[in-house]
């Protein structure tokens, strides 16, 4: 198999998926989005660190590299146009990425994607390139959903289904059919620390759970660039907030350290669970 | 006219309809919801404190001031059933009530109107009990929204109007584009305070103000009960939030002191706006 060209933006994503590839068997070269990756993970991989503004130089790093397949995964910020670091390539190409940023984050993503595209490599999804990191329907870990959890799951569901389509968020909190919070750009983590600032009658409390998260693929999004991703973190954060558990669409969302992940809900006394909404 | 019956929850509306309502010559009895109607401003007016468990008080209190109108209006917090101050009536109607207030906060305000329309008394609307507190089409202070604030504004209907369907919310800022917050149980200012915690890449500064604020009428909502608000206070938080301005839906909207929130906004140089969506 040829080497997987991961275009790498922040958070846990890339780095998951890049020890996902290696461990099928199969060479990762990483292409650093500057002012985006953080951390220290790409030091362990054949890499360079790029402006987001040189997809010419992007390109000529991925094939000298032998790179037929690409993926780009990871949160990239909205770029500072005015001092972004720029390419020929970038320069032709900029007033159309400032459209698309505009547009919305999916936007520039699918952008930056399309770029690849036109220049003959091949883009993969999250699935395609690393399985192992997609939720699966049923139990993560020991605890399930109620009946009641299932109702909340739905109205959820419905929620972020109706914002994604808008290209708002990805998430949303209802606790026995009260929506107490819902995703826009603050992001998953920001949006559950909120939880605990709302009125104690409307949410749980550490003696009594209530309450679930719901995260899905934006309707407008392409399962290539942006799948929702939940990790130990994630359950971290809402156990924080007092909620009963988190659900996903099975084959929609990715679980990053599944194993690591059902020990930390087990231990938290939360569900994890993939659905087919 | 006869006397008008103002069962009040919470916040700065019950106390701007009354003043509104007295001063176009109306005598007004409110009923001061316990638990939720806050301040001293019911002093001012022949009043009784009441449970929301106690629907049989409040309608014979209602009837023995001589209200045959009457007007629900404030927050209203989910009550807690197992600590709620009852009366028979209240007792027999617990079981609806319960199922009115899993289905959220408007469920519930519509169910307390229409006990008191089962009773025979008249629910009105702000709209109708104090017409000046109704934001009209066009500018309210000296700005007014440029054609990229436009752009936003009608993103942030889309959005509010998405939710609104399902009983989220009544409020989004959108940025050039970007969703930046969308409220759910938190509340309009809540939302405002964490639009700062944002990179500063994706909002504006106080350099350099970004973004709108639109509140809107849930389509679920019926406009007796919970027309959305703008006050001062909205224009200080929205100002604070580095927004542009406000946009609400003229005839769908109050604006609280419209020559109080013109002041302010021409002060602080944001606009507000009433618009035809």
């Amino acid at each position: 198999m040829s080497v997987l060209g991961l275009i790498a933006g922040g958070g846990d994503l890339p780095p998951a998926v890049a020890r996902s590839v290696r461990e099928s068997g199969r060479a990762v070269f990483v292409v650093a989005l500057a002012g985006s990756t953080g951390g220290d993970w790409v030091q362990d991989y054949p890499h360079e660190i790029l402006s987001p503004g040189e997809p010419g130089r992007i390109i000529r790093a991925l094939k000298a590299h032998g790179v037929h397949e690409v993926l780009l995964c990871g949160r990239v910020d909205r770029p500072k146009f005015s001092e972004m670091k720029l390419d020929a390539k970038g320069m032709l190409l900029l007033p159309k990425a400032i459209a698309a940023a505009k547009k919305g984050d999916d936007a520039l993503l699918r952008f930056i994607v399309g770029i690849c595209e036109d220049e003959g490599l091949v883009a993969l999804s999250v699935a395609e390139a690393a399985p192992g990191l997609v939720c699966r329907d049923g139990a993560v870990g020991a605890m399930t959903p109620s009946p009641d959890h299932r109702a909340d799951i739905a109205a959820a569901f419905a929620i972020v289904r109706a914002l994604g389509a808008l290209d708002v968020g990805q998430a949303a909190v209802v606790c026995e059919g009260l929506a107490l919070a819902v995703e826009a750009a603050e992001g998953t983590d920001a949006m559950l620390a909120r939880i605990e600032t709302l009125r104690e009658s409307l949410r749980g409390t550490a003696a009594r759970r209530r309450g679930v998260l719901v995260k899905a693929l934006k309707p407008t999004q392409d399962a290539k660039t942006d799948m929702p991703v939940v990790g130990v973190a994630t359950v971290r954060n809402a156990h924080a907030a007092h909620l009963s558990g988190i659900a996903l669409e099975a084959g929609q969302a990715l679980i990053l350290d599944r194993a690591a992940v059902a020990a930390e809900a087990d231990r938290l006394g939360l569900f994890v669970v993939g659905v087919i909404p």
